[in-house]
């Protein structure tokens, strides 16, 4: 359960208050584990989705979620959290869409202290109507990668 | 109770795109009605819920829904829309807290158009541990009203 | 918060235990919010189902809503609460039918004392295949209004 | 599958349209199955809390359920469908109560036609604290069986 | 509440360690009725599903639920409890297949002491594209009956 | 965290039909995504539940993950899908406990063919009442490792 500091936890160690989360949710009784705390599932649930919004930027079809590395939880989330997915683009190749997600949650709905419950490097894949995957679309999205 | 604009209105024309929203959520299949369309107890709910944050930041502790004013269904949302609800605080009184929720929609996981589905103005109250009015703490909150 | 007595707030001041509900359902755990209490969104989900069901008597096809005007919650709702939804069309027009709904809580699965939890007025207008107004069918439907 | 006619099945060939429901819920989409249409344990689960409700005007506290007869599927439910659980006291002995549950759904949010799609005696236990049968209150309840 | 030891009863006193079960779920706070204790909705929608899996072994295509013998509740379910159900087909005929359904809880997610909380024989029919029988497939399915 | 194939992974080449899962579920229509396949969510929510299983065999009190390692998604997972969670315990510590998770869909309600999904390893750590690392308890568990 050591939780050494990386490089990426360092520079995440303010809340960035002032970043648009692609997700933000209120935790609510029913995403509750055995213990009382917000089920971990909760969690990597919507670093899938703020994945998948973040690449729909790059890509505004069809896109699948091909990995996710490592995750480690470094915080407990509670019932009545207010919980918030920040993505950004980490590489963008022919078919694929590298997304970081820094998941922070607030208690009590927001007007208490901000703790960094975890982060991941999600992978998209773009597709075709087959599932085969198939060139990043790239419309007036974010400035090259 | 006329459906005539407002000044509220014509100033969301546009979506509010460097705004934070207090609730920012994906719609999945499960939360669709009979239509296919999404259910409007879900964006019901969820400005219930970005209402109680906002009040939350003026009163950190137990909040509750006293009402909701008139809700217009502007547009459908559908599922793979990522749904932004804004707030903005109207009023603190003594024990309540009147929050704008406004609503919109960005179709394709975010990667789409935005359309402004709705808007509500709710009110919640302070309460203490037996449900009676308390009065807002106001710590170092937004700047008063 | 002061929920000062209207006339239909007078009217409904005894529960209709003879009136047959458009919607009934037991509060579960699951529907609650960080507080303990039921959700309100969970009210304002049935209350918009509950219209709908009311409008089909009228229009037994394609129905939107449109809009649902204020909202007071004047009571709190519990787990094991049975919770019931009346319904009375106050108004058909050419493609808009308005639905009052008023809802009301019956403590220990119905076994305890009814309390006047909510009620509203929710508009839904009929619509064809492409989400346009349409006609309100009125098949050997209620009574006319 | 055959569903002989039992004498409990004629005498609710018609849908009761003047008894009041135990519980009355509109078929959502999250309720269906992988054939799509409504799951029956979505069917089950209303028909045991119907149960415990009936039995909760005998005995206005604790009950569980100990048993379900046999239940036989005769018509399918659809997304949409109106569903309405009628209870009725079959016997209350000592500790226990057992109730009769029958099952109607009517299409198109109760605007289309009413088929009977289940029956079932379920038979609750009144219960103390620690789970052990205690008798039955009675409290001024439905007149004796 | 006489929880009469059956012959099946006293087969299953032990708990079948070493069979694979059809479906196996830990609880959740989300599963709980308003006792605390898992709702017995959900362990019987799992009894239908675990039956639909058995039946699909005989027939890997469309197959509707016709029916549930008495079930009867032996004991409560906890949040945390590891439930397992095991299925055997107890006849397989034209276009019907009965499975028998056993479930047992083991306590702490799997880690404490297994009790035997019910068991159902459900039948299933298997359907054609218009839900009319049809006879069932057996493709290399287990040994007949 | 290269993807080079390990021996793990070339021992799941077959589907471990003699293996007891520690979880097994049947995929629901609720369980989609806006694509229409099993949100991937859905599959990392019960990897998290299934190592928690797994690490109550060694620790049969409170556990909390502390880190998933890098998930790959092979294949897509689909409603009806039959998904077996199966787990191997990797390393005991003095506090931790580290599961290898691995997942197999059976489509058709496990009436047809069974592809690897995906694998995983999850490290739980044992904790007081207070979530601070207490030592595993290692009651006749699994032999040590």
């Amino acid at each position: 359960m050591t939780n050494a500091p990386t490089n990426h936890a360092s520079a995440e160690a303010t809340y960035p208050k002032d970043k648009i989360p692609a997700i933000r949710r209120l935790m609510m009784p029913r995403d509750t584990n055995a213990l009382g705390t917000i089920f971990g599932g909760v969690i990597l649930s919507e670093i899938d989705l703020a994945a998948a919004i973040e690449a729909h930027r790059w890509h505004p079809s069809k896109v699948v979620t091909v990995s996710m590395d490592k995750v480690e939880f470094k915080q407990p989330v509670f019932t009545g959290d207010l919980v918030s997915f920040f993505t950004e683009t980490k590489r963008v190749g022919r078919s694929s869409i590298t997304v970081h997600v820094s998941v922070w949650a607030e208690r009590r709905f927001g007007g208490g202290s901000a703790v960094h419950v975890t982060e991941a490097d999600v992978t998209m894949v773009a597709v075709d109507d087959n599932f085969k995957p198939t060139p990043v679309l790239r419309p007036n999205g974010p400035s090259a990668s």
